[in-house]
């Protein structure tokens, strides 16, 4: 299957598509999609939702995977984000591919299984499991690549209980 | 000229066409969109979409007009808001109308001349600008249609000020 992981912002978008075949992972694509402040406001949600359309149509992900995202304090950047987060999801479901949304605590244990990973562990693993030559970057884009694994092997787990007939 | 005044949200948004000619304001139409929690979260934002390109396809406004919002502490209804808010943003981007952003001071300056104003005030200004019979309900509608009237308030200050060669 192949899985779009998408972690949101509004200036900054990271995206990663992953194959997940057999317990096998491929990469078929990462990278960020960056808007910058000269551009206006509604502009830079355009550029998003272009580039975000041209990934999905590329690659056709049959999920798309994206962190539940925590703001402790700062509203602002949390309005931000949520407007780059409402494009992300909206590209999902024009597309009809179904969203799967996880905490970070999901995250860190769906890729590393242990719910208390920091930060250098999860980008560890994600280098592990993809076979990538090193650790992927910027960190947006890592963090996308998470989001994609998490997903595969949740949905494998889940698949297994079901086949399982419990 | 016809101005789509939007309050962005999550589970409800509000909207306002107004037309506005010669110093006259008329209504075209106004209410809210809403999506209940039951549906999808995703496809939360792809009524939204769908209902908010209805109404510019229908009325074909040549400004959206939005307020720009503050919370304070909310961060969780921030990034909601946030993701309403993007959606309303792109449709207006994507159909090539220009969006312009105003603060709630603005607002109220914009309707009632008086950045101090209190919500009954707003509405009542409302009601007798557009010569509607009652205050427009919900509230959701009622600011919507507060941020179209402002910014034809502002438009024509600043055109104002254009054509007098300053």
């Amino acid at each position: 299957m192949i899985i779009l992981g998408i972690d949101p912002g509004f200036a900054i978008t990271g995206y990663g598509i992953i194959s997940y075949n057999g317990n096998r992972f491929g990469v078929l694509d990462y990278g960020v999609i960056t808007t910058t402040a000269e551009i206006p406001h509604p502009q830079r949600l355009l550029l998003l939702e272009e580039k975000l359309l041209r990934v999905i149509n590329e690659y056709k992900p049959e999920f798309v995977s994206v962190e539940e995202l925590f703001f402790n304090n700062n509203a602002k950047t949390a309005l931000q984000v949520g407007e780059g987060r409402g494009v992300a999801l909206l590209c999902a479901a024009r597309a009809g591919i179904p969203v799967y949304e996880y905490t970070p605590l999901q995250v860190k244990q769906g890729v590393t299984g242990y719910g208390r990973a920091d930060k250098a562990q999860v980008q560890q693993m994600i280098k592990v499991l993809l076979g990538l030559p090193k650790i992927p970057k910027p960190d947006d884009a890592a963090d996308a690549l998470a989001v994609a694994i998490c997903h595969a092997h949740t949905y494998r787990s889940i698949s297994r209980v079901l086949n399982s007939g419990l």
